[in-house]
């Protein structure tokens, strides 16, 4: 990814209202290739403690967004078609991880992986997979959704 | 539902600090069916207006929960197995309503759908809808998710 | 839905391969719903003798394509995207039927759900729920998926 | 895996009649590892000459509920709870190989990921994707899904 694009995608990830409200970071960046890393916060949590699967899945529409836009030149408008999460294992730990990659990168639809890792003592815990679909609207198209 | 069951699903909802943030209130509530009504917030748009992706799925998630909660018996402990949601249109609206309802009630796995609408000038419009797997745990089990 | 489009529907279907091989017929068909009849088959079915997964995964996959295509013109070319079934219970039967139905007709993208219900002794059971998720390919295009 | 358990695997591939239709042969088997290859038929094509859908559904099923058995003592029941596929690139070859394995072995559920690829003169395509979450009954219990 060149510099530039980079930068763009940072800006706009600080710049994300929700991002702000999850205190998220974007903790790494390629083409094909996004991560974002949340610190655990009460709204984010079951009673039991562990997070819930709204942040989770919230988390994997993000850094699908952010890592389809990797991909593509800037001018691209990228709108999520469909979105599926797999809840594997109780959401314990500190903080979580999305990992999300491009899988298929076609010219108007798109598919994606992220993966949700939760982050206690140090381990690592993969706790949630999924796959998305997005689609690329024309440039600076309005904010148009599938139709 | 019984009166008992509906005040525990209530005072549940209004202890929920997602819910709280999202400035949600549940509009519809029967035995198998729920509705949750959210007003428009900034972190829960994107740059175009509309609201975005993570903000369906949250509703998607927490509606499925109650719905699934609201045709058990009070002891259960529910989790979200997996979760997928289809974008229709872009959602365009003062308000988001997510109703609930129970698809297969089994004694261990539950199906339910959740439909998504924006309201915009009085006018509904269906902007999401998506299919939720659940599980019932045994009662007041430790919050286990799948495992 | 006019007389020539649900023709070459008809004839499209009679045409089919695996709907020759399902002994399928088209038993209900309007623009926007589309209903699939199979009859039991030793190759459909799990050593305990339900239909299995497969089976009633390629019936939402046909019903899919088939109902979309009836609300489109004729010269749509389309593709599943994605497909996503939910199995509800054992789907003991004589018969399979498959109901589909247009959730969102997109210029580009369209949604669509399909029920599958099994038949014994004339009493239907809904079996297994889904969402599809179809594109519509430029006029009499070559056959390319999400490409 | 020991030699019993893949004896056991590979005798109720045999007798499979749906995998017989499809002379499908299980081409690679561990714990946790399932690989089927499918040479081309004509029931299995669209018009246009690449692979349908259903196709290659049906080869996600099957190779996760084997891919699930690989995982677990022989006496366990597995039934698909939900599926989800990805269709990527138009599918293309003389052949189709799934090749799963398990993301998450629950005791009670397992989710697994199928990816399918044509070989078209030796060369592979990433023709689709799909997670899978499949369920474990009781030992030789009744044939009962998600009920």
């Amino acid at each position: 990814m060149d510099k530039e694009r980079m930068a763009q995608l940072r800006e706009s990830f600080h710049r994300s209202k929700i991002m702000t409200l999850f205190k998220a970071v974007p903790t790494g960046m390629a083409k094909g290739y996004f991560e974002i890393s949340v610190p655990k916060q009460d709204f984010m949590l079951r009673p039991a403690g562990m997070f819930n699967g709204s942040t989770m899945a919230t988390l994997v529409d993000v850094s699908a967004g952010y890592v389809a836009a990797s991909a593509k030149p800037s001018e691209s408008y990228l709108t999520t078609v469909e979105l599926k999460v797999n809840y594997l294992t109780p959401a314990v730990g500190e903080m979580l991880v999305a990992r999300a990659q491009v899988v298929k990168n076609g010219r108007i639809l798109m598919v994606v992986r992220s993966d949700i890792f939760t982050v206690s003592n140090g381990k690592e815990t993969l706790v949630a997979t999924s796959l998305v679909t997005l689609m690329r609207l024309a440039l600076k198209a309005p904010d148009v959704q599938i139709d």
